[in-house]
């Protein structure tokens, strides 16, 4: 293993500990204090930050801090939305990354509440660190805000779920795709530079990664997936495999890998960039999903 | 009436309009946008973005734009906390401000969902604004997110109620003052002012606001108040009635109001800011309450 990616955990562990540290200070309500790290820690694989800080790297990454703060607050916003997807009047799931759910462990007050929670601390790990860059501050908060929030960010996503004939493409891109494309012009915005060449890497990303989910959620065992599985199909949800079957829906996920890695602009750091997405494509697309869906 | 008020209130429900429209725009899933729309529109008494917008312009008041943003995030974000307290897993509120409560007209998923957009929409809104005075947005969002997350923001306040032993003071400045701070400050800050010396005239109007709440849940009928009542006392919460009495709760009710009108900071506009108070003071302890207190 390459040192970067140990490097880039490191400071998204931290960058992550820091702010809930602030959060649950002192005079915290002690349960809710639990819960919301019960969210966070430990993760799954950090993929949206570590995303933010290669794109941040790449593009010179001339404030460090910065970048941290939103590669945080992406992931911040991702574990609340988890949280809230869990809870009983959407998946009802019951586990999450093989523990109990927020709603199983703490109760559905308490997990509706961190959700809220993560999602403010995730404004204030970016004003807190905006402060030293006010002029960076404004964008990044625009741009994280369109992954997350309506119209086309990830509340937008779920909540085409509840609509009798939801546009396919634009339910992926809203549920998934958005928070990836927040992730890496996040990273470009935070180091100073323009994020828009940024935004079809996080596309791709987000297809990539909703097409591998999509898999999972019909091939794996829910001890493989460390969550439940077949929930797609149990609440008739639209799915890259509902649509495509399970040979169609790898094929796509090959194809979305290699747009992934055409989707890179040419940059100073794009070698460390590809390092990282080749990385993650080997684990979205293991082999044993390709014998699956043979 | 004053032509005062009248203006704020436009600038208030002009300033909630636009930044909805930004959310709910072609592509939004038609539920979410009706659902976020319902939760905001038509508002209650809109006193914490009034009292933002009048301590902006007692400070002076040079960047109305920035003001009217944050007093519609202060809003937006105590119109999500209200649909979030309203649904199944808390208060299983049926109605609020006399129509069906969010997730009585669109279901608990389209509730979860529509709280968590504006909480997005809130700081969304506070970034359109702050691009043009930079220096201040970074303030504005740690004013804004300390009155609402963790860990004295309305969020903990909310979350007191699962603790077995919660303690009192910081409960009730938690679940009701701490947004009031933040409405006072941000003004100031939006202003380009030194909030401090607004922080103790937020904090009485919410002791004195949630005193009036607290004798109204015990005193009024569920037509009178536009929502269920006598819900403290269903939930075996913490109130001022349960500790004092009505009486006692009533009398400290009037002792707040004289100390709202005490913690206004002399200042240029302080004449405007005390006619809000006296008016909001009218509205909170209104003489047919004194009588059900007797």
């Amino acid at each position: 293993m390459s040192p970067a990616p140990a490097t880039a955990s490191v400071r998204i562990e931290s960058a992550l500990e820091a702010a809930l540290s602030r959060a649950d200070g002192g005079l915290a309500p002690p349960g809710l204090a639990a819960a919301m790290r019960h969210a966070v820690f430990p993760g799954g694989a950090r993929v949206r930050p570590q995303l933010c800080l290669a794109v941040a790297q790449a593009c010179g990454g001339d404030e460090p801090a910065l970048a941290e703060a939103a590669a945080a607050a992406v992931e911040f916003l991702h574990c609340a939305s988890l949280v809230h997807d869990d809870m009983p009047c959407f998946d009802d799931a019951a586990a999450r990354r093989g523990r109990p759910s927020v709603h199983k462990a703490f109760g559905a007050p308490l997990a509706l509440l961190s959700g809220d929670a993560l999602i403010v601390l995730a404004y204030s790990t970016l004003a807190q660190a905006g402060a030293v860059a006010p002029a960076r501050l404004a964008a990044l908060i625009q741009v994280i805000s369109r992954g997350v929030g309506m119209p086309l960010g990830i509340v937008a996503g779920q909540a085409w779920e509840s609509e009798p004939n939801p546009p396919l493409e634009l339910y992926h891109q809203a549920k998934t795709g958005a928070l990836f494309v927040a992730a890496t012009m996040a990273g470009a915005v935070a180091a100073g530079a323009d994020p828009h060449p940024w935004r079809a890497l996080g596309e791709r990303m987000g297809l990539a990664y909703q097409a591998a989910d999509d898999l999972l959620d019909a091939i794996a065992t829910p001890e493989e997936a460390g969550k439940p599985t077949g929930q797609d199909a149990a609440h008739l949800r639209p799915s890259l495999v509902a649509e495509l079957g399970l040979r169609g829906a790898y094929a796509r996920l090959e194809t979305l890998v290699g747009e992934c890695m055409a989707a890179i602009p040419s940059c100073e750091g794009s070698r460390e960039l590809k390092d990282l997405v080749a990385r993650q494509a080997t684990r979205l697309a293991p082999k044993s999903l390709a014998q699956s869906a043979a």
